[in-house]
């Protein structure tokens, strides 16, 4: 009787696993129900009453030095172009490199042959672990956020936090849950009349390789650790290729993962840090190299599209769409206006959620009980949008400061001039607490219809566009064709009419896109939830996957089957 | 207080859902539990006695005519190149055509309407139900293959009936699984301190687009039924583009399928059988259409790496592998040459499945308790090929026909005469039954490790390539070193070394290849079953898709969320 052994005996898997089932569990509880969950609480107010001042102070601490807390090999060190957009000033901090993207991969090799043979479970474990433990650095890892992506802090604590850690808890769940969908063994037993066949049978969970994650300047741990947990829980290493610009958030994360890998006897580059300077860049490199077959990736689409068409990868890409608002009809005009007012001026506009095409009937539309024209609606949005981001306490905080200044000013001037009426001007807002912070108030423009080929794209920024229509009729077709050509990640709608609701509803779920409808309170439609909203939808141009379905993880390894007649 | 409402209203959905949901969730279940089980009973007796002559009679009756029981609309008709092996006489049957890939296109985008809106259990109900129904044709689709690819009638029989059918509700019972387990409609409260959030949420499941099946000419419904229902059950219709050699099997799929989408109000271009001829083939223009989304595919290499390179496509291939039998100890020689030797002329090895390279040390092998020399296990194994292909019974019944004989053919004298040795020519198999059958008994060849560019190829048929290796360890390194590079879908392996055998599974499984040990009784390396063995791994180059994991299923559909603040 023969019998087959696959997994690496960790000293302490056992214990970790038990100690971790039940949140694995209950995040697969929660993803089926799709109702609200929190992992990570996203209150600040949660979390020890010293953790901030704290935070503050291990990121202060940090400023300009070595970064050593990751354990990864390293030949060299390099200075990130790390610079805040609140205050101008570098980071200065040094982080280990490699000497080249070959060594990288190299040293992602060696470290796959003992972190494929550790048990998926195991492995789900040990991120759990490593998951609970970044809790501790949530504060400093909002600091580094802010002071690298301009976001401003409440936004940098939660996105680069507790949403981060509950996207990555969502990509653990369901690895967990579909590796140990198949047994491991068992025997399969065939009645064939006179006498029955009986096969042992073992079910391997073989990794694809080498895991790639290129991450973005603005959402640095949001939109990465989603992939990087899912790949290291399906047994794949991951080298993280981090902005040149915003490295140090996912130093933390990695720093964290390698604690508990080399706590565990494993070897810490399972996971590396490959950053790089805008002048030597070695993304390309490391996407192209022939042992990495899993590419994670954030960005714009030139890049995207050059990800995806790498042959002999499987690529998960999240790029740039067009995101539509259509307004129909409302109860509450006010409501209405403030709320949208919200979503452009949130971090400058510098999400992939962020809508920037407002399509409004040129007749107007109702709003309660009152027929309003398009230009008091357009006046309106203007006027709420000032209201917000020139508030002296609520405009700092809610618009930040900009990752990247020069392209949105190029970005600003560019729609400015394309316009046919400018309804409210970009200025800058004054942020007491940082005189020197990069900032652009929104710029609301209206444009024609006739002016498609300057609207069909993406301009990343605080920027809305109105453009009268013929009907709402004709605002869905616009709405839905952009979406379909370009790719769209949301879509805020108002209507009060439900046929109106359901047409839209219909018309932009075949593009592929969610749709927000008559969001008026304290939620937005650039926002989405952990356990609740899928994030990019993965049907249209915007985007192949989608945080976080199931393919998001069991396209990152295979199942293998072994018989043995016994 | 709004509400969405996506789905159509089918009058019978509820009571198809009710009848086939047990038949959806046992096959569920049995997925999740891997041992035996049968959906379709393989066992021709567990049919009507009455049911083979009935087939028989239908497919008789079906000779010389137009096939009429498709209900797609058609503007022409095509005599299909059909061709009996066994006899050497044309089917003469006429199937009904469109004038052009782009009709093709035009019928399904037409008939996408209405299917992307019946809810997804209404869905996989309908197909269950036409699965049910095919039972009643699985004579006749047995007789339809025999006489199309030259399988023997049990093989007939029961790849293209019951087996298919069973691979067919594992695509179907994943899609029920995978589209249930997000809800359709939820409340989503988010305690925000002093008040809640709510938002109605809605999910859509949203299909890709139009599908084509691309099927290959020896397995034309087993290798095509887990795609085209897997795409059917998650919303897109299908395109099936039989080889144009096997029509009549696929055309029987069809033809159920149409009866009951016609039957249920839906319209029958749901899925299309759009057959070709070899002097005007269509399988580019359709494949290449930018409506074409999803795309399922068998067959060679050259063209798999084709499709698989189209841009924009989700494509799902099961091409060629170099299939490999590691020979390290046994402890029954003859068995085991009697076991490798049927697997080589099942089906005179027009399988994807069939061993092709058998490694095994030069200075001999332990069988039993004696030292067996490499000459004596070739001898032992071509003997045991002779006296099966041989025998008057069971050679015809195991070898059957030769679908495409001439290139076979060619196969056989180009590895004859690379072959370093011969130990078992090719000769015909006489068929008493059919005495024109274009057939060919199986050739033993051997080749030396230095003739590695000669056995790292494909030789579809039915081809036994032994070489003498320096070691297990050499044999090992070889069979995954081909797998890597050049894929394979099994490996056959025999040694009573227990560390032996973990190093195989070990070698085999990096390289995502199953691997099956010391099979000596009525089991065998080629046949893997149904809710239990997955198919081809996705994780080599031999295909990029699996029977039947999730993704084969989820990567065929997204999810979009719909949100409502009421």
């Amino acid at each position: 009787m023969s019998t087959l052994t696959g997994t690496l005996a960790l000293p302490q898997a056992a214990q970790l696993i038990d100690k971790h089932r039940p949140a694995l569990e209950t995040a697969v509880a929660a993803l089926r129900r799709r109702t609200f969950h929190e992992q990570f609480p996203e209150n600040p107010k949660a979390y020890p009453e010293t953790a901030q001042a704290e935070g503050q102070a291990a990121f202060e601490a940090q400023l300009g030095k070595p970064f050593t807390r990751l354990r990864q090999k390293s030949d060299g060190q390099l200075t990130a172009h790390e610079k805040s957009p609140y205050t101008g000033q570098p980071l200065g901090i040094g982080y280990p490199t490699l000497s080249s993207p070959e060594a990288y991969v190299a040293a992602a090799r060696e470290a796959f042959a003992a972190w494929r043979k550790t048990s998926p479970e195991a492995r789900c474990a040990l991120l759990m672990e490593a998951l609970e433990r970044l809790k501790a650095d949530f504060f400093e890892l909002a600091f580094a956020t802010q002071h690298t992506t301009g976001q401003g802090f409440m936004m940098a604590f939660q996105a680069s936090g507790p949403h981060a850690a509950d996207r990555a808890t969502e990509a653990l769940a369901l690895a967990w849950h579909e590796q140990t969908a198949v047994p491991e063994h068992l025997v399969w037993d065939k009645p064939m009349g006179k006498f029955n066949i009986k096969l042992d049978k073992y079910y391997r969970i073989v990794p694809k390789g080498i895991s790639l994650a290129i991450a973005c300047s603005t959402f640095p741990t949001w939109n990465s650790v989603p992939g990087i947990f899912a790949s290291l829980a399906t047994g794949n290493p991951v080298i993280i290729k981090p902005h040149p610009t915003v490295v140090y958030p996912l130093a933390l994360v990695a720093a964290r993962l390698q604690e508990v890998f080399t706590e565990n006897s494993l070897p810490a580059e399972i996971v590396l840090l490959a950053p790089d300077t805008p002048d030597a860049p070695i993304t390309k490199q490391l996407a192209e190299h022939p042992e990495v077959k899993l590419i994670d990736y954030t960005g714009g689409n030139a890049f995207g599209d050059y990800i995806e068409s790498l042959p002999g990868k499987i690529t998960f890409t999240e790029k740039a769409g067009i995101n539509s608002v259509i307004i129909d009809s409302t109860t509450d005009l006010q409501a209405m206006v403030n709320n949208l007012a919200f979503s452009i001026s949130l971090y400058s506009g510098q999400m992939c959620t962020r809508p920037q095409n407002f399509f409004i009937p040129k007749n107007g539309i109702k709003a309660g009980d009152q027929q309003v024209s398009f230009d008091e609606v357009a006046d309106a949005f203007a006027k709420a949008v000032q209201g917000l981001s020139q508030h002296p306490k609520a405009g700092p905080a809610v618009c930040g400061a900009l990752q990247n200044a020069e392209s949105v000013r190029n970005r600003l001037s560019e729609v400015a001039a394309k316009a046919q009426k400018v309804w409210l001007e970009s200025t800058p807002i004054a942020n007491p607490e940082f005189p020197e912070a990069q900032t652009a108030g929104p710029l609301v423009v209206q444009m024609s219809v006739e002016n498609l080929k300057d609207f069909a794209h993406e301009w990343f920024g605080p920027i809305a566009i109105l453009i009268p229509t013929e009907s709402t009729a004709h605002s869905v077709e616009l709405a839905q064709s952009l979406a379909r050509q370009h790719g769209a990640i949301s879509c805020a709608a108002y209507t009060t009419d439900p046929q109106t609701m359901n047409h839209i509803a219909d018309a932009m779920a075949e593009a592929a896109t969610p749709v927000s409808f008559n969001l008026l309170g304290q939620i937005y439609v650039n926002q989405n939830s952990g356990f609740s909203d899928f994030h990019v939808t993965g049907g249209n141009p915007a985007g192949n996957a989608t945080f976080t379905d199931t393919s998001f993880v069991t396209k990152r390894f295979n199942f293998v089957g072994l018989r043995i007649q016994n």
